[in-house]
């Protein structure tokens, strides 16, 4: 299978790595590899107090200062800079400085995400807030968007001010997209409509893969069309990864170290699966506002309870809904990396990582 | 007087002013409207609920959204910035994009200080954390940033990415400050040195002011020498305000709209002039930190208490200590000035606004 652009939506890893010519986990180590480094040096630059909080939030450092492993996430989003780029035709070694920044980015929204929403464990730690209290959080996360701009400010690269002056209009969306995600939260479940959702996510969650997507074809000198095709593609693709992310949320994900079943539900977000099976005027659409509407977050939690919710989501439609919207999404992610990159080789690598992320929690 | 780089400090305003050939009022008066409908662009420009937060906190709207006269403070940042362009011999207005990006990263500052802080009001209003939630006031400090960094990456001027750089590393310094006052605050009065302290206001107040005049120096094509020189004057001339401001903390601003005498003893603050005293090694050194270490902020802050610890922090030389200090940091700018600028004529308005900086609290 050579066409990997004719794609309805799913298929399996190996297919997709077939027409990539690389498997995913492949690329994700090569970006990591090539990135650390860049982003051990931005780290390393900080003054100690934000330098220590920056190197345990990336897993780096232990709480008390020493070395640890590292457990710096997944690096998809330098992955898809660097993935952009060759795809354009471009050279990814020219790009390693706009794919740090584009990391650095990500985790100076994860710092201030946990403080805001008190989240107490990022990757299976504690939360950087909880180590080092609230405001050097807040201050690390500034200091990490600074040095993100400082990266490409400083970066000959002819693309990089297109670049910087697409990552903070990113950072604001970004900003735009975690408080809509607050707002929603605190309106009832009936006073909340699944665009409204959708627009929350893609900003959230859409707006950076697609920003990292934009910049690897900004970094390979691609014309306009092909930079906004690129972060089409990355914006599909965030929402069908938002969309099977809610999927695990409620069902699981078996055979993964991804979130519990029933953690969405317990928690009482207003996942997309759980607005779409709210709004779709069935007999367990009532059924599900009404357990949805009593149960504060952390109450009527018992695993019989979520249980029942799950299934009233799984009748209402919220279920089918999701994986064909998700489908939908990817199935457009493609349709746009086709109108910038036609060559299915050369596409392979985007394709790859958007698949990879469609299917896995990170 | 026509030679204002000769000054060993303070003058009256008259004086520096006939050197400048303009009132520093009259400076900032003209960056304001030079700078503001940039700004008001860029606040504009951001989502909804950001937005709501910038207006409110630059004072262009009050919390219920309708339209407020605009208290943005006094533009002492984006003047220095002119001023500095037209110093070096450049045209000002080809720098208004990076005059307005200097005062959004100040603003970005306030925003997320006074939540970590809890401070109450913020130029005589309630603070934006108190109208609309932690989380809507870091996520719009936040935008302000990320906002200042794409004025500068979209500016088409040659000076704009060196700029950027700058501005990105100067974040980092703030970031580092705020961060040092916070510990410094939590140690005890005898564990805290005059060094520390001054490294502390440097980075926290220093290094903006510093910056502002370092960006108008590239902004006029300058040499790295002249920038270095001009950030070196603004650095100077904000330890001298920090210091005069400092004073006024403890000892009150006749006639003027400042903080009250004692509000800095009421909070126990560990300012220049209370270290200074502390470290005097005099016998009312040790009557201050006995003072100083048994009363928390709020408590034994009656004014006869007040009074006393006034008198304690004056007679350990704390007073003096400051003012002399202060008149050294000014000779000291002013000489850093006269390295780039050695025409007074053309150093006048940076001269100016370095006097009135030091004279008045904003």
């Amino acid at each position: 299978m050579t066409d990997t652009t004719a794609g309805s939506g799913f298929r399996t890893g190996s297919e997709a790595e077939a027409g990539a010519g690389r498997e995913a986990g492949e690329i994700l180590a090569a970006a990591r590899l090539c990135v650390d480094p860049e982003l051990r040096r931005a780290v390393d630059s900080l003054p100690g107090s934000m330098r220590r909080v920056a190197l345990y939030h990336f897993g780096w450092e232990h709480a008390d200062g020493t070395a640890a492993a590292g457990h710096a996430g997944k690096a998809i989003r330098p992955a898809l800079v660097l993935a952009a780029v060759r795809a354009l035709g471009g050279e990814p070694a020219m790009a390693v400085r706009a794919a740090a920044a584009v990391e650095l980015i990500h985790n100076f929204t994860l710092l201030h995400d946990d403080v805001m929403g008190r989240d107490p464990t990022r990757r299976h730690r504690p939360a950087a807030w909880t180590v080092f209290g609230d405001a050097d959080a807040i201050l690390a996360g500034d200091a990490l968007q600074a040095l993100a701009q400082r990266l490409l400010a400083e970066d000959p690269h002819p693309g990089a001010s297109v670049a910087a002056a697409r990552l903070a209009a990113c950072v604001v969306e970004l900003c735009a997209g975690q408080h809509a995600d607050w707002a929603l939260e605190r309106r009832g479940p009936d006073e909340v409509t699944l665009d409204e959702c959708l627009a929350m996510a893609e900003a959230r969650t859409g707006a950076l893969l697609g920003c990292a997507c934009a910049l690897g074809a900004v970094y390979a000198g691609a014309g306009c069309e092909e930079v906004e095709a690129l972060d089409g593609f990355g914006r599909e693709a965030g929402l069908a990864f938002q969309l099977i992310d809610d999927v695990i949320g409620i069902w699981g994900d078996p055979g993964r170290a991804g979130k519990p079943a029933g953690a969405d539900l317990a928690a009482r977000r207003k996942s997309l699966p759980v607005v779409a099976a709210l709004g779709s005027g069935t007999v367990a659409a009532g059924e599900l506002a009404e357990l949805y509407g009593t149960g504060a977050a952390g109450s009527g939690s018992g695993e019989g309870e979520l249980a029942r919710v799950a299934v009233a989501v799984e009748r209402a439609g919220g279920r089918d809904w999701a994986q064909v919207h998700a489908a939908d999404r990817m199935s457009r992610a493609v349709g746009q990396l086709a109108r910038a990159v036609p060559d299915p080789e050369a596409a392979g690598g985007l394709l790859a990582l958007a698949e990879f992320v469609t299917r896995r929690t990170y």
